[in-house]
């Protein structure tokens, strides 16, 4: 049966949606650059290209990381989290920059105090114009 | 209105359940520790109590991590991403044990070949018997 499901993806319990949460890491700096989502199809093509293939939600598509601006994530492991459902991925982020405000990490707004109250702070560079990346 | 939900708490983009995907990586380390669920409430007592606290979707109530085996997270950092349905703690993890697997991380199972098929492998070693930490 060349063509059923590989196991290694039956062992990943996607949600209602047929979607599993996957974290990318820098591999080298240990940075979280991004949460985002795959489906089966983007997990098997993930393994099989070397490169984060996520779904976009939005576009109800395949999302291959990259394949506008360039800032491709080459995988370097993969992991799976003791109930299933959420992936870890170690990746080089080509260009250094994940998020698609031109910064290196989605990550980028922190929660602090000012006069007593919490608020979002955008606390991190944009290192590139997102109308560059993206034009 | 002092009973006025906080407006940095609705500036996090809730899924359909009321809930936001959250990330708890090893302050000091870097490693990813675990990823799980925070409704408002959580979230917002985390931010207050600087423990991590979350939504356990299982038992449909809050979570305080470690109130039963004792491994609380104290939380350094808390981050919103760019589209502000995921959330990044940095924490201190008590006692070294995020997973109820007795692990470090939750993230213990890796993508590995073998004879040229991938399959999940524990690759982390468990810290302390499960039994131990719930007696």
């Amino acid at each position: 049966m060349p063509n059923a499901t590989p196991s290694w993806l039956d062992k990943v319990r996607y949600n209602a949606d047929g979607l599993v949460a996957a974290i990318a890491q820098d591999a080298k700096t240990g940075r979280v650059l991004m949460m985002a989502w795959m489906n089966q199809q983007a997990l098997h093509e993930t393994q099989q290209t070397g490169r984060a293939v996520y779904w976009s939600r939005s576009r109800q598509a395949l999302w291959r990381k990259g394949e506008q601006s360039g800032h491709t994530q080459q995988v370097h492991d993969i992991r799976l989290d003791c109930d299933g459902d959420a992936i870890l991925l170690q990746v080089t982020q080509v260009g250094g920059i994940a998020c698609h405000t031109g910064r290196q990490s989605c990550f980028y707004q922190q929660l602090q105090e000012k006069d007593g109250s919490p608020r979002w702070q955008a606390v991190d560079p944009v290192i590139k114009d997102p109308d560059e990346i993206y034009s």
